[in-house]
């Protein structure tokens, strides 16, 4: 039987919330960015909310909680879009905000706890050897690197170095169970792919060691083209210029950002689509040599000289899922879509798809290498106006050969490519007997013979009241 | 009217060559690699060789050549294939071996001058910043920076970087013009494409500023294979990984690394297929699982960690055209030719010409980015029998769709696109009004009218004796 009392007294020496409006915060996510998800997980709150200052407490935590039979989801900074770090049956949210110990830093890479924020980290390796992490999301600011690994997938430097999946983006990962005597376990090579992105569901992760590159006073800049096909074209160039060292290239069609990016205003019309960069000081010059190749397109805005009365802040937080937000800010009815164009029809793609869909669905694409590729991930902004629309908005693109990762579903397989990740189910048989941790997330533990028809109900979500 | 005796004269204070035998030393390169090149330029001799210690120097030995009518023929280390460097009509050999300061470092950028070997400029950034240089020659150890980006065209690192003529690999040259009274001039962007890679046609290379990338302790490796399809594969893989920073990938078809690898006899048989790597420290993990997810390939070596009784030396002196080398000082009958394998028929490429020629070509490849897809620049190692042969195997493969840059020849269209490249020319118009530089090496100079359909005899190349 669940004793959820017994296991919050059993950890009261530990930080535990106070705070009732807190712990309601510390329930949440992103989650409403998607009309989808926002009525479905707004009620969703964490009986308690523990904040461990060490694995010892984690494995306290774990062993306490499994006593108990209280589920325990796993949770950073809670910047993730998908209800990832959402406790759908109540129990203990464990909030890993205290251990954001960087422990080590080498040529190459760096070993910290998983609680660190990303621009801490950041900051960390750059005094100490002028390193940075290969890629990040855009909510680098508050996001944590743990929330990274676990509920992320890709971002600022995907362009250049791939996804967080692709063999070499993580060197290790020490891994606790929640068993009767929890274990800790160290994770690389092929057993990386059981814990990465499976959002807590099947051991908590308590170091994390990755790769680093050379840090740059990256250029960022902004650059604009009344030619939608032009613009991708470009970012496309840029991102297949072997000799051009880049961390992001984003394409936004118009008018993104025209009617949605608030401080573009005086710079753009309606008609301009934009582009996004992030270009290594010492690229500048290729860089520019390829821009004046391209009659047509405009420089709006470097970082490094600028008249703009206000600027416009950093390059990445108008990318990936930050172009989101910033329309959400301006017309609450925006949703968006991840779509996947992989090379070599990704342009061919995208201009089918905009052909289809413009306006209701606006282009906006990152430039990621899949394979030592370049394609798009695409984080199109949709005009909500129904589930069945935005249904069959998905169908039509997966029918067109666009990937989507459907962010309007809380579990791991609707989010991911609709399979089972027999790694990750496997892992949590051994892991996690009892199927406590982040239950909900993933269908093959709670419905193995799901058929993916329609939306996914874990049946053991919380009631709304 | 040519005064040879005069020009020397006048240039008798600098420091100039007095052994007739360093003087025929210095008008040859590894020329001899080709048996068609080798009895056409084997006479070739300077009529004085100079060695300038300045910038003022150079302009002082173009100055005065200029008034003598004096033709002059730039080298660095001499490491060329393809007589780049010799002096075809005789006359001033320059030779800029003092010329090898390291001017500046920064974080992602060098200035240098051009006669600095390209191991002392990696050993000079690595001990101010743990930066090295992008791309290399095999040569690194011989060669010299200005000669590499005159005469060569990528190497080793061009599987990240691309070549030395992407945008963004060469930041700025400066150069010295052959007039009355020499500019001195600076080039960036579009206008590099004038001199690099023009052997020293139009103009001299007295500065040289290029981009810098993080120096790794790579770890150097030997992995070997029965099966030719899957060396050739794995080396892809392993160069399309993303998340797996890499600085070579090198296929050696069997049997040439039993027959001509001499150190490797313990270690392998006929029927083994080797490829050579090197992989950042931090990648090894990624690489090692990748490695494991092959049957079938057998790491044989570990730069960190072997047991040769006698090691190989450098991975990288195996590779490129040091393959070469090593082929010929087994079996002198041994030549070769440079192939570009692109992208997406890389491979299927191969496998026709290997299956149309094997074994009297022998595939060797080199991994390299060509605008952002990974392909193979291709040096085979060719059974030499006559030169129209060894024409009939190039037309073969150019009917097939793989593109030669033929080796053996002395001109820069007929080792590069048989074309010609109207920006250089248009440069050496204004930069070497009288024609002096390099004479011999440019055939749109010489005879614009020019068909290609045999080997280019310059008319006024140095009868043998």
């Amino acid at each position: 039987m669940t004793n959820i009392s017994a296991a919050r007294q059993a950890l009261s020496h530990l930080d535990i919330e106070k705070s009732q409006a807190n712990i309601r915060a510390s329930s949440r996510d992103f989650f409403w960015y998607s009309p989808v998800l926002k009525p479905r997980l707004d009620h969703v709150v964490a009986d308690f909310v523990v904040r461990p200052r060490t694995q010892d407490e984690v494995i306290e935590v774990l062993k306490v909680c499994y006593a108990h039979n209280v589920p325990v989801t796993t949770r950073g900074a809670g910047t993730g879009n998908y209800g990832q770090a959402m406790p759908l049956a109540g129990g203990c949210v464990m909030h890993l905000i205290h251990m954001n110990a960087v422990k080590e830093v080498k040529l190459g890479r760096v070993t910290c706890e998983p609680g660190v924020l990303l621009k801490d980290l950041d900051a960390h390796c750059i005094a100490h050897s002028g390193q940075e992490i290969r890629m990040f999301s855009s909510t680098w600011a508050t996001a944590t690197i743990g929330g990274f690994i676990a509920g992320g997938s890709g971002g600022v430097g995907s362009c250049t170095w791939g996804s967080l999946r692709d063999l070499g983006n993580i060197v290790r990962l020490r891994v606790v169970t929640m068993e009767q005597e929890p274990r800790v376990l160290e994770f690389t090579g092929e057993e990386l792919a059981r814990v990465s992105h499976a959002y807590g569901t099947n051991g908590i992760i308590t170091e994390i060691e990755i790769p680093l590159a050379p840090a740059y006073d990256w250029v960022e800049m902004f650059v604009t083209s009344e030619d939608f096909g032009q613009a991708m074209a470009f970012a496309d160039d840029v991102a297949n210029s072997d000799g051009i060292l880049i961390k992001l290239a984003s394409v936004y069609e118009a008018p993104i950002a025209h009617d949605y990016f608030q401080r573009f205003k005086p710079y753009v019309t309606q008609k301009d689509n934009l582009i996004g960069l992030m270009v290594a000081p010492h690229s500048m010059d290729g860089f520019k040599t390829l821009l004046k190749r391209n009659l047509g397109l405009t420089l709006i805005y470097r970082s490094d000289e600028n008249d703009w009365e206000r600027g416009p802040g950093r390059v990445f937080e108008y990318g990936w899922n930050h172009t989101t937000l910033r329309a959400l800010k301006v017309d609450p009815s925006v949703t968006y879509l991840q779509v996947r164009y992989g090379f070599p029809e990704h342009r061919a793609l995208v201009e089918k798809m905009r052909t289809e869909f413009a306006p209701e669905v606006l282009q906006h694409l990152e430039a990621i290498r899949m394979d030592g590729k370049l394609g798009f991930a695409g984080l199109s902004l949709v005009k909500f106006t129904s589930e069945k629309r935005l249904d069959e908005i998905v169908r039509l693109h997966e029918e067109a050969g666009a990937i989507i990762f459907n962010p309007h579903r809380y579990t791991l397989e609707e989010g991911g490519r609709q399979s089972v990740d027999d790694r990750q189910l496997r892992f949590k048989q051994e892991a996690d007997p009892k199927g406590l941790l982040n239950p909900g997330k993933m269908i093959a533990w709670d419905d193995p013979d799901f058929g993916y028809d329609s939306m996914y109900v874990y049946p053991k979500i919380q009631a709304a009241e």
